[in-house]
């Protein structure tokens, strides 16, 4: 059997048709039209069109950066993609393909492709953080995908970790993902006034590699806060694994190090003692894998 | 069918006869033998004797103040009552009482009450936050009580909201129970030059009521950071209702009124829509109701 998992991105649509045991055996990828949604439901279809050709798919799934009613099916906010906001993009498809389509949260779905498939596999209580431009979380408890109510659920990066913190983009002030981003860590390096305009976090991560004490600095900030955001889960949660990806995780245990110290220092000794906090295994490709599995398992 | 509900608090053990639709038929009360296993087994014995006086009981429901490990149902930590750290209170209460015994956190037992019958009735995600000393918390979803991995789940008053915050009494700094609990209101009135030593929470909620600008504040603040914390778990929990009772909640609209601002500046407004933020319905006996309806639906 083989899915096709599709990841909405605010900048590209990535798509990958997977086998029921997460391989990956074919990728596409094209712009994403964000203003125009006929222009992003041709696109999606043409994806589909192509990771047909020469295999048979028995359903899709579709990660999307924003909020999914899960009574309704509805897309309720999207704010990088306005053309989806109040949409039913799963019943939409499913017209147009004549196959099941299922939309999900594109954090929950990465949360989901790491538990069926990844770092959080034979796990029961996992928490998945992605850190990007953004940072994204889906929750996995206990063995299945945690919507809460609505499907809202797994919204970590706008939780509080400074009252009078940075602006987000949110709209509220000093949400963990004002610092625990790329975003983040460029505020974080101007502040330090490292580099010019136009600085990226791959930049300061770069220096870091070179011995820059300065983007070490930076990057050890980061972790500290990435670490407060696992004592929450792990105090609040009691998890066994905290699973991160994205790409600012490129830069590996020069967060993960910081994170862990700071984990050490606040959450409770038997709760921390029960979670790993690891790696993504499925990075770059946990959301469409997670896609994927969520159109396997809702079939 | 009658169960018996028992509270064990750092100060005095409180036990109700309860019958199973949550209603209270007689209630004791007795001091706790903090440092001493025998002398407070001994103590609950006696309660339950008295308990079971001139009613049949079926069960016994105990919440204890520490976390439990629910595969083990040892006590990990408790530590305002050291006697009961490394214990398997309910197997131990079990064989002298001859009845079944089951513990569970303190707060966690009131959420489990509050939302078997009180003012979580009904709802399949509900988040409990008890406001005391120190801040407790239990969480139900979906339509049962979350206990984590091991079952140290709810511990979000060891939450950080402020990264070089108040030291806590858990060792870290900036948890939220520093700035919200009586604790916390007793630090915020000293930070205000409210009051003399031995200020209580009390004394700054009478002089509330009369119109001390002062202390008025001081409640205004900290259900500023209450709101944060519901926020907080509504952006990330994404519950139906958010349950808030305890000694503090005395105090009432005076805290939930900043609360409710706080968190329609800051939660996801899907998610904020879905959530009714209500007060406790089974207040002081939320904790005794809920462990004997724990009692009741573990057998």
């Amino acid at each position: 059997m083989h899915y096709i998992g599709i990841d909405i991105g605010g900048t590209n649509i990535k798509a990958g048709r997977i086998d029921d045991s997460g391989q990956v055996s074919a990728l596409e990828k094209a712009p994403t039209p964000t203003n125009d949604l006929n222009a992003l439901v041709a696109t999606i279809e043409r994806i589909v069109v192509t990771l047909q050709s020469n295999a048979t798919v028995s359903g899709i799934g579709i990660g999307v950066p924003g909020l999914r009613n899960a009574r309704t099916g509805i897309i309720q906010t999207a704010p990088h993609i306005r053309s989806i906001r109040g949409v039913n993009l799963e019943q939409l498809l499913q017209d147009k393909l004549k196959l099941p389509v299922v939309t999900e949260n594109d954090a929950n779905a990465g949360a989901y492709g790491e538990w069926a498939c990844g770092a959080g596999k034979g796990r029961q209580h996992v928490a998945y953080i992605t850190l990007g431009t953004g940072l994204g979380c889906g929750l996995i408890f206990p063995g299945k995908l945690f919507r809460g109510v609505s499907g809202y659920a797994g919204e970590l990066g706008h939780t509080v970790v400074e009252p009078d913190g940075r602006p987000c983009a949110c709209g509220a002030v000093g949400c963990l993902e004002t610092r625990v981003s790329a975003t983040g860590i460029v505020q974080t390096a101007w502040e330090a006034h490292f580099g010019g305009e136009g600085v990226t976090a791959e930049d300061v991560y770069k220096a870091a590699m070179q011995g820059d004490r300065i983007a070490i600095g930076i990057f050890q900030e980061t972790g500290r806060y990435l670490g407060m955001a696992c004592s929450n889960l792990i105090n609040l949660l009691n998890p066994e694994a905290i699973v991160i990806g994205g790409g600012v995780m490129a830069s590996g245990d020069l967060l993960l190090a910081a994170a862990r110290e700071e984990v050490n220092r606040r959450a409770f000794a038997p709760s921390a003692a029960d979670c790993a906090i690891v790696q993504s295994h499925l990075w770059p490709d946990a959301g469409i894998i997670g896609a994927a599995m969520l159109a396997r398992d809702s079939s």
